[in-house]
């Protein structure tokens, strides 16, 4: 307890409380479980719903709700039918690196699992994004993201027929499309605008990924150009909530912003 | 209706529902809400709970999830008694530019509220962030942030009282850190990491902005360092999840990263 208010600033739960108004009966629960989590460590296997009620004399509902949120919070993971404490969130690089570089470099494997591959003509909205006409084919690839074959994100890349019309034959929907781009298509990306936001998942996407629904996620949105400056692909990745963070280092005065990275970025 | 699966890679909301299995029925109350979202515009107050019932033919229980799911996305917002439709999130630039930089320049009125700043001793964890020795006095600053009079987030900035010694007397805690540090004190910043990542909301931070419990909110860590390298200050910031997305363009090849914006990083 070093810190005001019990806050440290990096910890995963601010357990700080009103200064005026009562504790949530569960947030109390949740602030002792939080403790108890820190002693186990990573892949520590939690007591018992029934056991933590008795220990803490309150209600299993109440148990309930301080363990949701430490699992949204991806605190505390399930296992079979126990739960045990989660490992850190994946750090991914706000790079124009690939998805599976920015794991890579963490030491877990990357992997993909293809949802679908379809044409369908291009929204007018989209069209400027892409550099299609409205109207004209565009593909859509949708595809689940693994790490160490855990599903932890899904992925929708937008991209011009026109510009790749062999995707459907010549590209593996398991391997990186970025890869494929650069080393069958010579094309290499030069700048991209993103934005970060957190969703709820919807049904279908906690389906594809396998969480409850309604859990956080972070949703990335891509616009990206090649060297000559022409819009390339338009991507919406959401990744766990749970399970992921983004970094970025920020530079100086001389208006730039170094990457965390080394050559990952083309 | 122009994508696959319904889902407009920027949309808000996308509805895109199992291929197997059923919709749950709050949410396709939610899905045709959405469209009623759309038809309204932007501060269009929404139809009560009891004739969204009646008009859908299902509960009110089942309305009001879709409209919680709706509220944590903001995509709604409370006004009065009644609810209407929220405007678009505030996109805030990554980059070394202030809190109060990156809302003047979407037209909007930055403000901060002091909740406290007190002198603590310096935990073992921040010392090497902050450049301090453990145990030396450091300052925590934390300021609810306004935008518009709209409470929006939570800063709680540490810095050494060795290097900011008149912090509590010098300083306008309502006005701009950053701009403190430079013109007061000739300090410009070099460099920072940041880390993002989503939470959920503790009681008394829900409090403090006035949000409801649980709220997914944006956790901004930040650690930065003057032109020198030195460490400077460890920041976490959070922002409400359904007012805020995070925006930052990425460079080529050359391993830099352009900010968004113009001359206001320093």
């Amino acid at each position: 307890m070093d810190y005001p208010n019990d806050q440290a600033p990096g910890a995963p739960i601010r357990s700080g409380i009103p200064e005026h108004g009562r504790i949530p009966k569960y947030y109390a629960v949740k602030a002792q479980i939080s403790l108890l989590i820190d002693e186990l460590g990573e892949g520590g296997l939690l007591p018992t719903e029934r056991d933590l009620a008795l220990r803490h004399e309150v209600s299993r509902e109440t148990v309930r709700q301080a363990l949701r949120e430490l699992l949204l919070e991806g605190r505390l993971r399930r296992q079979g039918r126990g739960t045990v404490v989660a490992g850190p969130k994946l750090e991914q690089p706000l790079s124009l690196a690939s998805y599976t570089e920015g794991v890579r470099r963490q030491g877990r494997r990357p992997g993909r699992h293809l949802i679908g591959l379809e044409r369908f003509p291009c929204p007018e909205a989209l069209a400027a994004e892409i550099g299609a006409v409205r109207g004209e084919p565009v593909w859509h690839l949708e595809r689940v993201l693994l790490a160490d074959d855990e599903r932890v994100g899904l992925e929708s890349t937008y991209v011009s027929v026109a510009r790749l019309p062999r995707l459907d034959t010549e590209f593996d929907p398991d391997s990186s499309f970025y890869a494929y781009l650069r080393d069958r298509l010579g094309i290499a990306f030069g700048d991209a605008d993103e934005r970060i936001e957190t969703v709820l998942a919807t049904p279908r996407e906690a389906l594809l990924i396998g969480t409850p629904p309604a859990l956080p996620m972070l949703l990335l949105h891509r616009l990206s150009r090649d060297t000559e400056g022409r819009p390339l692909e338009r991507v919406r990745t959401l990744f766990r909530g749970d399970r992921f963070s983004f970094t970025t280092h920020l530079g100086g005065g001389d208006g730039t912003t170094r990457r965390g990275g080394g050559d990952e970025g083309r």
